[in-house]
């Protein structure tokens, strides 16, 4: 990635409000690959008290969204899932890495694991994406 | 269900933080079947402008959550996933319907549809849930 | 569908070699719908004794990949996934039933329903493929 | 594993009558962890020439359903789900490795990975078991 295509990613995480809103930040963005994390609070737990299965999905495609964007090309979600392993509590952040699995020309694949302050994995799950025309 | 299991089942809802912070509304519940909404607000968008993947798929498994509930114990998802059909802008709420696809004393599978204002379908996933000993 | 390209697609049936080794049968073709079956054997069963689930897998992606190709181009599997609902045995055939969630002109996403004999839904799933420039 | 847990697993792949009827054979099996190999021929490519994405599934369910076993439990599969990376041709076996995400008492899930001749890998799933009572 050139220093242009970072800032335009940096200005693309800056847009995307509802990451703003839940609080997800992003740690580290390369070719194919970006780690991020969010805090734990109790605006984001289920009835259970871990975090929410939807908040935790919306980590990993999130994060995983902004690595298919690596490639220079804007990404969007055409499907997703993710396997809930063990619950999400007693850490104070959920980490994920993404990284890819195939990045074509029109469809990315990538897998996101999330982990918690211990790195203990906690859920897995694999997304695939439509690679824009417009570049980043 | 009993009047009074619909009782704890709307206290679940209270007390689901993530629910209640985003603003997901439950509109109906019965026996393996649930339907709900989220209305669109600036907060819950993605860089596009449309309703984020995460937010939507949240909106999917806390209704189908819900709908598993019905059969008198507590559910917790096991995994999920959400195809995404068409982007969700210009409506004022995203719908939620879920049913059941299998109830089992230990697995259930529930479908869940998204659909805008007009009632067009926007996603469609299904959400395999784990049936807790716990009675509702 | 023209008659053309109807004749297209059963050409498309006799090269499936996989398909025609298993024993599937199209039964049914229009556009954004396709049905099918497979019968019942000793040879494709899991050691438990009922459809494997592999097989089940194998007819609801080679029918729901069908049903694709009405929209006139072939058909290339993205991903897919299954719902294993209740057992597939005591059926002659394994009915599969395939219609059109969203046909785009790259992305195509497909659900595929298993029945038996007797109506009873089996299996679901979901198949996202990519169109391919050639035409059918 | 016992020797005894290891004669009922190789019991249980001479029963599944599909595995040997497309000629999938299992390499290695530990706790946790199994690996097969199918080798390619005529009767299970697809229309393309490629193998069947029905049959790759079939790999995968096969030998990730063996891996969960290993646990000294039989396994039935809840879901499953594959990601087609790249084409399965040119190579004279198509490899798979499965191992363990989550064994619990009741649920487990695996991922598995299909590889060519070279170990480049071609399409990666995860699949859910639900744990049968009876021991292995």
């Amino acid at each position: 990635m050139t220093a242009e295509q970072k800032e335009i990613l940096s200005d693309l995480v800056r847009k995307n409000r509802y990451m703003q809103s839940i609080g997800i930040e992003l740690l580290e963005l390369k070719e194919g690959y970006a780690r991020g994390r969010l805090p734990f609070s109790e605006d984001i737990v289920n009835p259970y008290g871990s975090m929410h299965g939807g908040v935790l999905y919306s980590l990993a495609d999130t994060i995983a969204g902004l690595a298919a964007c690596t490639c220079g090309r804007y990404s969007s979600t055409i499907d997703g899932g993710l396997h809930y392993l063990r619950p999400a509590m007693g850490t104070a952040y959920v980490y994920c890495e993404a990284h890819v699995l195939r990045q074509g020309r029109q469809i990315a694949v990538y897998r996101a694991e999330l982990l918690d302050d211990r790195g203990v994995l906690l859920d897995t799950g694999e997304f695939t994406y439509f690679m824009l025309e417009e570049e980043v």
